[in-house]
């Protein structure tokens, strides 16, 4: 009855949530386009980075928001189809705590919150690890579409 | 003692706006790396269009939503930027209600909803034009920093 | 065109969409107690009102945010409904823009923005009318449980 | 190391946080109109509970989504407010997992995320306590009025 709980569920062992988001990651244009490497994932959760270039900018200078965004938004991706079915981004909100600048190492790190049905909530913190600050907070909502067919 | 309002605002006329957009446009190094250019801008509005290229895919083939929120985010700092000071975005908050493609011609609009204090709310929507559908809603809440300089 | 699907939207007229938002608005306990009225309804929107009360205030002295957000969401609940099926909130987000007072006559207008499968996006906002000023943006996600019944 | 600033929060103790949450709550009228009470608070986090009365619902027969969103606006508020200065929210944003219903009793919990000059970020999660489900997930985002008084 549920779409994403139940016996799938005891099979998402550590290795082969990693596995699976090492797939969605070798397949991902944007990810190999932009430099965003996965660090680590897990049941429910993955870790990835991106070095933010000197073309990353807006009008005033400071990382354009909407790569802050979309590193979280790729953490959040990877994190959400641990378990196994394909599972889309249906919403999400971010806030901007601090600039971030050309050349800042960042890492987004996304972490699940909560399942029901066929929807999941997702935070992902955007942090610069060389002092600990967070960048921006995030939250995704997902869709799982179908069962998983790994 | 509103902080964006009163005299400044009598001076955006439409001519005054689409020149501050212009000018936070070419700055852009975002903008100019992924070919996103500006159609039109007047006080409180903006409008975007980008191709969306082979490799801005995810995992799953479509358009990675992370390329469609920095499309209408792009709209929306050129919008909130019209009227002068300085306005960066606070928070953000999208819905993908369809799925975009590598080809697809994209085009976001943004228009101010309201204003009070520091404090503004814009509307984006990103739409294929080719077929009128609308892909993503976007919902930005600015912060204006300072007094506009120009 | 529209943003609507389907011959059952063909059937959602005016008076339609205006008889739903009547029935589930009667049925509804919340409104009932804190005297939120329904004005006014058509297909894919909704006006309701409501007085703040003397007890509807947070620990600072101002209407808490809580009952803006009822209000706003009471809006966008009747406005989702005039379609006939069965539909609930699946997440919503607000803007405080400015503080509301006890005896403030508060109304909230709830406008669809763009339907697309199950999912609906509305916008709401708090406004008083004695003197036009906002008082909260809202925006609203729907989804719809199954088909109208009516 | 803490994200946050001066002399005050070293005198953010657990005692004080508590007592603030307290006199905040004390003179909260919705608290003590619709009964719901302040379980616990230190620096910032704070745990308010709720039953849901029969007239609590909305025209579906649930619990109207409006009361579950104030819940976790209050303890947002008490959570916020434990470091002294006036907060109020901004912005906040909620997803509704699982349906509530009359005679449900509530928690809802709230835990700082981030903060960043005169911007919080909480989260606070909506349960019920009895099975443990988690009813809604709520994000908020605060604004620092003045220092702190006290």
């Amino acid at each position: 009855m549920t779409a994403v709980t139940g016996d799938d569920e005891a099979l998402t062992t550590p290795d082969l949530a990693l596995r699976r988001a090492r797939e969605l990651h070798e397949r991902d244009g944007t990810c190999a386009m932009l430099g965003i490497t996965l660090l680590d994932a897990g049941p429910g959760r993955a870790d990835v980075a991106m070095q933010l270039s000197d073309t990353m900018v807006n009008g005033h200078g400071t990382a354009h928001g909407g790569f802050l965004f979309l590193l979280a938004d790729a953490a959040f991706a990877f994190a959400c189809n641990t378990h196994g079915p394909v599972t889309v981004a249906q919403s999400a909100q971010v806030t901007f705590l601090r600039p971030a600048r050309p050349g800042d190492d960042l890492r987004a790190e996304a972490r699940e919150r909560a399942r029901s049905g066929r929807t999941g909530v997702y935070d992902v913190t955007v942090r610069r690890p060389a002092d600990g600050t967070v960048v921006a907070e995030f939250r995704g909502q997902s869709c799982t579409l179908r069962q998983r067919d790994t």
